[in-house]
Parts: structure tokens; C-alpha cells; sequence
């Protein structure tokens, strides 16, 4: 339901949604197929320091823990309130937890205003905004954070640690993400479900985001905007990168994003842009997208000017990318304009048939000292904002080599304040040096495109 | 050199490059560090049946194999002859080639055309077609196919077997699809790199794979087109699909791709879309979609209407996805639009808050059984052209068992002649799904987008 913008009492109490001291599950079932059971069996398992209490009219036990048949029941406060019973039975809950005082409120359940019972999820949002009860869902996957050990939800995994905030209103997205983030070292500080969305907005998820010490870059996946002004309020006043991913665009997409979320599109996609736009967030249109865009923000200084060098042993790997700058209207500079003296140091780590131009072809034979010696180069010059690198598996190539003579030169030169992206494609050696490269900050990526799309949200974020 | 059409002399003698029986590597180097002692060194751990002869006017053995110090020390008839010297000694290797009647000439030396001699390398190509020795490069990376355990280049690894006929200017971008190829089973039949390509042309390669037995798709990776009008007729003379990514469209990209394969770009790139179009071929934009399509036409029959149905457990892959289809152009219908039939009978299959739009959500919870009989259903029904599943991994999903699912249900209905393709986005699980997959013929891919890119070629494919 619109709100105007982000309530105080919302984003006051937001901190009990993701570092709560006291959790009841209602609904939390003896049977190890039932969600129910997953959200304990979860939280146990990642090692949720807080206290645990199953609530279960027909339980004493589960998993070891103590059961209560009602919330009345529970000897203690209760910070967050996570409901995961059959629709019908959720109204009656909410007033529960109202009574218990507890702090947070979280309604998993689906079918809702997705299936066209849009009164009783309205009814239910107006009761807690009555008694400033603040609820997130209904309809959605979970949430938590590795940072506090807190898997909250039907969520077979948490991230790995790391600077990204993801928001987003589809519980299967926010798993695949949370999935690639385990598989590809996309460290996150948080993340949630919003599923319907019905109370809890993303303006007061981004404004906890903001003053949250872990979060470096804002990610959100959008299926619908109720509250556009909120949005922009709380975009515009937050300090870190937001990047947007928003879909519900197609025909058939705007009832897809009602049957799932309830999300209603009455707008034109244009209009979107332009929201996102005013809001001063980037806008990216593919979920690889998404993710790449979202690492590099979250890893990286922002790009200060236009002036980026590109160093590769794969002229192609140059080809693809000088292209795809041009495609998204930041085209790579000759390399003798942005830096005469750049474009003759450079010769000495390239063999004769090397290119200098920009990409920077340092050849199929390159050494890891060629490369060592041609990023410090680039990246020590002045007239250089950021570098982007790149390794192809020639049957002479030490990749592995390389990307530590990256993270070297890297870590020498980090106080410049210029972004530095890598590119690795290729089999196996590319994939484990995309790993190390991410272990130490540097966004590494398996395609050129990949990368060229995360340095052009560096130079937007820069223009913010 | 622009040639006209495809020569019947080139074509003739092209196998010889990819299954020849005897080959003579020209700078066969005794020291492990040199490219000459890679490609006998490849040859040999990868299986090569045929006999290697290397060539060192300073070596009596390399690797073990006796060397001779000029090709014509010789005692055999030699196929192939494979040039791994400096280019200022190219030259009198390729009359001694000639005078040697060996079949076909590949030249991996670089420092020809690309840094400015043209002359020289046209000397060659024009003295090697007087003689009509065919002249693969020069400039390239080598060639080689899993089927003949033959790998005859700077190559780190074959790919795995499968359909995928790889011809490419760029040596990197070849090794990084090889790469991919063994680390995402991305099968291929051959691949080559071309390089300044001043003889041999891609046409001819065409020619060649339309004849080749493993091949079912055809891959081209373009930064010039010397002869266009060889380029059309050779493809529209092949019954297989091609797929073509022509790079050097940018204005920095026209010089990398002189600088890079010596690939001269004097029109426009709505010129070369013309072209690709009247060929027939598909053009795709990102190397990464050039892979994804690959696969897609590699394996599976072509899609013969619109009618996609897409069964997936999350709407968030549903949403990506219908917005996807619909920016290019071929939206999706509605289920009940395409076989209202299909639309009741799939409802058995879902929760009540499951959705039969199109995408069908058959939910978060959606079990082995439900994706088994709702994937049945689509793939049965008459009305259906095409189907794409989605896996996300929620805290009850079976991906591994849903994935075996696809696999049985597609093995099935394979004779209906329908494209199952699969999006499987998530972590360990969902990479280790799509392995299995594709390992069954089921191109599988971690991102909607991909997917979709690939079923909207299957669809261009069908109406070549």
C-alpha cells in the first residue's frame, strides 16, 4: 500500500527484521518436508545467535527446541514474528503479534492479493499500520545476513560476506542470487524478500541500507512501484550506488508481476526510467547484468572521468569490448590521446606485433612481468582513470600468475582511487583465477561484456 | 585476398587440415617455454594417430620425435605444414612447402598485414595460390577437433565432443570458448582460427563443416569480411544454421581490428547486417549470447511457431523471461490463448496460488512430480511449439531430481521434433543441473536472458 515516504517507526524498527534477539516461528512443523520446519532448521543450522521459538498449536518440541502452542504463550519478548501458516489462518496471528508487542512483523504465506484476496491483505496491512506494527511480505522467501550468521527463511543458503545489499521482491531470484553468490564470490551485507510488499516499502529498506556499516552498493529488483515519491526520497538521500533492475514491462509481463507479487504496472516502462532516473539510481536490464553491475559497485571506487585503458593478451577479448563501450556511449580513447607517454612506456611490455592503441594488445605471448609491468603503467599514470585487464588462456599464459601480478598491482596502487576490472575467459584456470581476483576486491568477470557493462555503472555512479 | 566464391581446390584439400596424416611443425623448438615446442608437445598429449615431423635446423630431436633440419629432409609425403618460425624466414619455408607438394599451409606467425606488411603477406598468399597450396592464416592460434584427438596450435585444451563447428578470426576468443567448452559442456565438432585469414576464407570453412558429419551448427567470429559475396553464397548453400559475431563496428574497433588480424572494416555495420541477413545467418551481439545460441542450435530442433510455453517454480524467472521475449520481438501468449486444454490440465500440477498465465509458476514448493507432469503436458500438447523449464533452487526444491526429470520427459517426446531448453539459477546445484543437462542434449543456462536468447534463435533458425 502507498506510502508518501519512508516512515521513521518503520526504519526504526528495521534492525529487529535482520539482527533480531528473539524470533517466534508460527507455524514451525515437526515434518522435515514442511517449510515450517526449513525456517528453524535454517536458522539453526547457520548459527543464529538469538533465541528460537517454534510456535505450533499441535507441537511441544521441534528440532530440539521447546514449542509454544500460541505467541501468548511465550515467556519472553519477542523481537520478530515470522509467519509461515496457511493463508486463512494469518489474520488472527497479526493481531497476536500486535498484542505480544512484538517488533517485526513477517508474513512468508502466500496467497494473497496474488490470487485476488487483495481485501484481506489491505485489512491486515491497515491493522499494523494502525498499531505501527511493521510488516514485511506478505508472500516472500526470507532474509538475513552472513555478517550476523542469520538465515531467516525457506533459504537453503547464505552469501558470502561482502559489500551488496540485495533487495528484491522475488523469493526465487534473491535464492539464485544468494546461489551465484556462494558459487561466484558475490559478497553480500544483506538481504530480503519483499514479496507483495503490502506494508514495509523498498524506500525504508534503503534507508536502513544507507546507515547500514556492511553495504556498500544497493541492489533491487523491482516487479512494482506503489510508492514512486518515497523511492526517489529515499534514493536521492542515500549516499551509496543503487542499481535497479525492474521487470513487469512486457504485455503478459504486467499480469506476471500481479500473479506473483500483486505488483501492479499501471505506468508505461518509460515512465520507470524515468523514476529510476530522477532517483538517480542505474538501471540495468539483464539479471547477469544485475549481478555483474552490482559486484563492481560494490567493490569499486566509482570511475572519475572517461579515460580508460584496456590491457589484454587477446585482441578479440579488445574487440568485444571496445565494441560494447562504444554500445553503451562511453567509447575507449586512443591511447596516444589520453596519454602520449603511456602509449610509449607501454611498448616496453609487448612484443613487436603488439598494439598500443587501446585496447592495449600486449599479445598471445605475454608474461605475467609484461602484464605486471603494463598495469602498473596504466594505472600509475595520471591521465588514467581506471583499467580494465584481461586474460585469455594462450598455451604460453600463466593465468593464474597474472591475476596475482593484478591483485599486486592493485593493492600498490589502491589509494589512487581508480576502478580496475578484469576479464577471464576461458576454462577452468579462468574460473579459479575469477575467484582469487573477487577474494581480493577485483571484479573479475568471464566475459568482456560482462565487464564493460560494470565500468559504465562505475562512470554513472560517479555522476550521481 | 577477396576471392569470389569458395575455391573447389580449397575445399578439396581442407580436411587436410583437420585430420591430416602426417604433419610437419616448422619451428619446432627443443625448449618448453617456446610456442614451436607447444604445438608438438599438444599433438602428442592430446593423441594426435598421424605422424609428427618436427623441423629445426638446429635440432636433432624435440620431445622425443626425430627433427629434420628443413622440410625437404623429409622422408614422407606431408599433409600439413605448420609454421611456427619468425616472420622474416615465412617466406622461403612456404616454396620449400610448395616444392614439397604438401596439401595445406598454416601460418601461426604473427607480424604480417597487421603492423604493416601488407606487401609481404600478399607476396604470399598470391605465390601459395599460383601454386594452389591452400594458406590458412597467417596469424592464428591453430586448429583442431575432439573427434580426431587432434589439437595442432597454441592450445591449452580440446573442447568436448558435440555439434558446435567453431571458426574464428581470434585466436583468445577461440581458447576461451574451448575453455568454456570442457568447464559448461559446451560440445564441438572442429574449430579453427583464421587470423589475417589472406588466403583461406570463411566460406571455404563453411563449405567444409556443411560437409562434416559432426557438425550441426555453424559458429563464425568475424572482425573483417575480405569476400562478402563468397561469405553469402557459401551460406546460403549450407542446410546447417549459422551463427555469426562480427566484431570491429565500433569507431576504435575499425583500427583494433586492423591492428589485431590486419581486418580491413570499410563499411558501415548496417552493411554487414545486410549481409549476415541475406546469408541467412543468425547475428548475435555479446559473446556470451554467441555461445548460448550456439548451443541451443547445436542440439535442438529448430522452433516451428511461437506458441513457447515456459514452466518454471519461481515468477521471478518467469518475469525476466516474458519481458525478454518480448524485447525481441516475439512475445509470449497466453496459456489459455495457446491450448485452453493445457491451461486446465496444467492446474493439477501447481498450488492454488500457482498461476497457468504463461509463464506457469508452478510455485516455490513445486515438487519432481508436478515439473514431470506439467513439462509432459506443454511438450504433449499439440498447440505447443517449444518449451522452456526453470529450476530456482527454494528451500524444497529438488534441482538435481527435477533436472533428471527434464532429461526423462525429453527423452520421451524427442520425436515430436520440439525444443526443450532449460534455465537452472542458483548456486553448486544448479551448476552441477545444468552439466547433467546439457551432458543429455538439454541446453541449460544459468540466467533467463540466456535462455531466451537462445529460443528466439531457434525460432529465426526455423524460418532461414
Amino acid at each position: 500500500m502507498k506510502i508518501n515516504e519512508a516512515r521513521p517507526y518503520v526504519v526504526k524498527n528495521l534492525p529487529y527484521a535482520l539482527n533480531p534477539r528473539s524470533i517466534a516461528v508460527v507455524g514451525a512443523s515437526r515434518y522435515k518436508s514442511k517449510v515450517g520446519n526449513k525456517v528453524v532448521y535454517e536458522l539453526q543450522k547457520w548459527g543464529y545467535k538469538g533465541k528460537i521459538y517454534p510456535v505450533n498449536p499441535r507441537a511441544d518440541q521441534v528440532l530440539g527446541l521447546k514449542a509454544y502452542h500460541t505467541l501468548s504463550d511465550i515467556p519472553d519478548e519477542i523481537d520478530l514474528v515470522f509467519v509461515a501458516v496457511p493463508a486463512h489462518l494469518v489474520n488472527s496471528i497479526v493481531h497476536e503479534a500486535v498484542k505480544i508487542k512484538a517488533k517485526m512483523l513477517v508474513i512468508a504465506t502466500s496467497a494473497f492479493k496474488e490470487i485476488g484476496r487483495g481485501e484481506l491483505q489491505n485489512d491486515i496491512t491497515e491493522y499494523c499500520r494502525e498499531h505501527e506494527l511493521p510488516l514485511i511480505g506478505p508472500n516472500l522467501v526470507g532474509m538475513g545476513s552472513p555478517y550476523m550468521h542469520f538465515n531467516c527463511g525457506f533459504i537453503p543458503y547464505l552469501p558470502v560476506p561482502g559489500p551488496i545489499a540485495m533487495i528484491s521482491q522475488s523469493g526465487a531470484n534473491l535464492l539464485a542470487a544468494l546461489g551465484t553468490s556462494q558459487e561466484e564470490n558475490l559478497g553480500m551485507s544483506f538481504f530480503v524478500g519483499l514479496g507483495n510488499k503490502a506494508d514495509v516499502d523498498f524506500s525504508e529498506f534503503i534507508e536502513y541500507a544507507e546507515a547500514d556499516p556492511h553495504t556498500n552498493v544497493l541492489s533491487i529488483y523491482i516487479e512494482g512501484l506503489d510508492s514512486p515519491e518515497a523511492f526517489v526520497k529515499s534514493c536521492q538521500k542515500c549516499t551509496k550506488p543503487i542499481v535497479v533492475i525492474k521487470v513487469g514491462r512486457s504485455q503478459i509481463g504486467v499480469k506476471a508481476a500481479f500473479a506473483h507479487t500483486a505488483s501492479e504496472n499501471p505506468e508505461t516502462d518509460e515512465y520507470y526510467d524515468s523514476i529510476i532516473k530522477e532517483a538517480g539510481a542505474i538501471r540495468v536490464t539483464t539479471w547477469q547484468e544485475f549481478l555483474d553491475v552490482s559486484l563492481a559497485l560494490g567493490y569499486q571506487p566509482t570511475l572519475k572521468g572517461d579515460n580508460v585503458v584496456m590491457i589484454t593478451n587477446g585482441g578479440g577479448a579488445g574487440l568485444l569490448s571496445c565494441d560494447h563501450f562504444e554500445r553503451l556511449g562511453m567509447p575507449l580513447h586512443e591511447l596516444k590521446d589520453i596519454s602520449p607517454l603511456l602509449a610509449a612506456r607501454i611498448r616496453a611490455y609487448m612484443p613487436m606485433f603488439g598494439s598500443p592503441l587501446n585496447p592495449v594488445d600486449i599479445s598471445g605471448t605475454a608474461s605475467v612481468i609484461q602484464y605486471k609491468g603494463a598495469f602498473q603503467q596504466a594505472l600509475r599514470d595520471p591521465k588514467v582513470d581506471g583499467v580494465l585487464g584481461a586474460i585469455c588462456p594462450t598455451a604460453v599464459t600463466d593465468v593464474l600468475g597474472v591475476a596475482k601480478a593484478a591483485i599486486e598491482v592493485y593493492e600498490s596502487t589502491k589509494e589512487l582511487g581508480k576502478p580496475f576490472l578484469m576479464i577471464c575467459q576461458g576454462g577452468a584456470e579462468c574460473a579459479e583465477a575469477i575467484k582469487l581476483l573477487r577474494e581480493h576486491g577485483i571484479p573479475a568477470y568471464k566475459t568482456a561484456e560482462q565487464a564493460v557493462n560494470a565500468m559504465v555503472a562505475l562512470r554513472k555512479a560517479a555522476k550521481k
